[in-house]
């Protein structure tokens, strides 16, 4: 794969994991479909799942078995979801997890399972314990397992996505790094969207729970386009702690604060991974009535496909705008709403400002990542979000329509 | 424009309306903008706006003058909204409806006026009263009028969009025909869609009123494909009622079904007219609790743009039905869940059924309108709901992701 962004680049990985991808012919693509994470000793661990009403085996299985003081492993496939796959599904991925425990020797409830792929199809059993016997042979703590591990994940993705923090506690430096796959498609959460976040940072089980929630909320939860959930999205957190374990308050917000800056930059990089996406654009909503009513409007600004093909051809389409707060639900003051797009206002008090167009396209078209600040009244809510633009087609179509 | 479609066909117009369309210059392109309908005598007229909290003025003025017993006329102008254009936009919107209130000799306060185009441009008012102008001088009774009419309300739209249809009541036959604009982009009705029927059948105020959200409710609101509404989208109905008219229940219900099958044939043509929809399909949900949560979940399933790839690709990818159903917010029964494609089963009460998706394949390929019969559970809700497959670029990644 080739790597455009950051996740290019090397990094000091958390103690006290080992990390191994491997093939065992689930994709038919020939290529690696089992990723493994590895604790040395039992640690803390949390997961959270898709709301989906329909969700896939492995859903179920982390369901059961998130949180935890005693995880040992991580499996993921990718090449076969085992959704809608009835109580084969089921009996399938309690067998990975039974499998890999007769590996590493531990209970076999201390093993997690993700998958990702295509649903309804039984799972190739041969294929995956194959690939299980031969990641579990590769594990390692350097930075080629942990690129192995994380290509194993992959499905339609481009490339691969991973982060990495450091933090400081009481003098000691602790270590984050986290793997996701998905892509930023019109409905990046359709495209099931999985992360694990590792770091060797000790903290009680309610504790991770509670990080692990706030963490997603701030990230990958802002970057869903429409919020939409696919069947088997899930993240998972492993930690350095164990069933003694517990953290400050002081030292949880400081993991909560890198481990989200962490997963930002994976959520952005999964909503940059679309068919034909060239720029991002931020929304940042002020004045709702309530933080809830905020990111609602954001949202729905960000899922816009007129918006996004408007981003797309830099484009200061702000009827556009303005016009999907005015449907997202919540009730805004439309005599208030304001919008500036790159720090320039094209739309104060609900009435139009003039501006030039022709520069204001310019710097849109010179950004990475357009800013769009719509205040919608004089309420305390607000919220950001982020998304890109859309498919090239249907961007020829639309992005030419005022222009 | 090229017809594909039915509304090549002449049909009988409805007596009592005469039908003009002209070049005002609104559109930069020298295409129609401008387009009359004058009813003979004053008539008993309603309309149905945007639910969107940002609408534009000729928006508000619709909604101040509808319902009413003595309609004369609709304007509607394309190439520009009228939207956003605050205090200015208002006084334009009234100023268009005097104007040709001038001209055929009414009360100006008898004109609606719709329009629909680029957002936050002042109205170029000289071109307006020069089309408006050009129109009145060309009204008449035939088809070409009722085309003419038809071409001057069209913006992005591939084709013109009418249809038209005749009933009895007590050995008298009436007519309707209408006319539409509005193209089935993934979110149609972010592209305004205007609407226009007219019917000779004469009913009193509220009559109209009704029958009109009863007709929209089950023809253009079963086909916006993600619910999201734009600042012009208007529907109005004129009848051959006046103040002293009243129609039988009875011939009422015949009036609401006739007409709502002509809305159905436009909004089908709404969403036809989308780039490179190649088919339709058609969700039919039972089994939910309410109708309402029946027609929540169809809209999502409708609207998934996983789902429409599938359909493009003739993919019968019914694990992107079921979860777009599971994501769609009302409660279903999972274990109780059965989807048929074209009348095959594929999925029965949470299960896979085996199948031959090769031939499956086929019969969806060789269909215009997939039918896909999904049942959530035991309860009494059932709605349906229309759409059409995705853009080619998106198509061309997602339809190929399983087979």
């Amino acid at each position: 794969m080739t790597q455009p962004h950051e996740s290019a680049k090397p990094f000091e990985l958390p103690s006290g994991f080992r990390f191994a991808g491997a093939t065992g012919g689930i994709k038919s693509s020939g290529k690696p479909d089992v990723s493994l994470i590895v604790a040395d000793r039992p640690c803390v661990a949390a997961a959270v799942t898709t709301t989906n009403q329909v969700f896939a085996a492995p859903v179920t299985l982390c369901r059961q078995r998130s949180p935890r003081s005693t995880c040992r492993a991580v499996i993921t496939n990718s090449g076969n979801a085992n959704a809608c796959t009835g109580r084969q599904g089921d009996a399938d991925a309690v067998e990975m997890g039974r499998h890999l425990a007769a590996l590493i020797d531990c209970d076999p409830e201390d093993v997690f399972v993700m998958s990702t792929g295509v649903i309804g199809q039984p799972m190739p059993m041969d294929k995956v314990r194959a690939g299980i016997d031969s990641a579990a042979a590769k594990l390692g703590t350097t930075m080629d397992h942990f690129i192995a591990a994380n290509d194993a994940i992959c499905t339609t993705d481009q490339y691969r996505k991973n982060a990495a923090a450091e933090f400081d506690v009481d003098g000691r430096t602790y270590r984050i790094a986290a793997m996701c796959k998905g892509a930023g498609m019109i409905s990046p959460n359709m495209a099931t969207m999985l992360g694990v976040i590792v770091t060797d940072f000790p903290m009680s089980v309610p504790q991770s729970e509670t990080a692990l929630r706030r963490i997603a909320e701030r990230s990958f939860n802002r970057v869903s386009v429409d919020g939409h959930m696919s069947t088997n999205d899930t993240v998972i957190l492993m930690t350095g702690g164990d069933e003694t374990s517990i953290a400050t308050d002081d030292a949880m917000a400081r993991l909560i604060e890198s481990a989200t800056d962490v997963c930002l930059t994976l959520a952005k990089l999964i909503v940059a991974d679309g068919e034909g996406a060239v720029r991002f654009f931020e929304v940042d909503i002020t004045g709702a009535r309530s933080d809830a009513d905020a990111l609602t409007i954001a949202r729905t600004v960000a899922a816009s496909p007129l918006v996004k093909t408007a981003i797309s051809g830099a484009d200061p389409n702000w009827g556009r705008i303005v016009s999907a707060a005015g449907y997202a639900g919540p009730i805004i003051q439309v005599d208030q709403t304001c919008l500036t797009i790159e720090g320039r206002s094209v739309f104060e008090n609900g009435q139009p400002i003039s501006y030039d167009a022709a520069t204001l396209s310019q710097v849109m078209k010179a950004s990475k990542e357009v800013k769009l600040r719509l205040a919608v009244g004089d309420g305390p809510g607000t919220a950001r979000y982020w998304s890109s633009d859309l498919t090239v087609d249907y961007v020829r179509f639309n992005a030419l329509y005022t222009t």
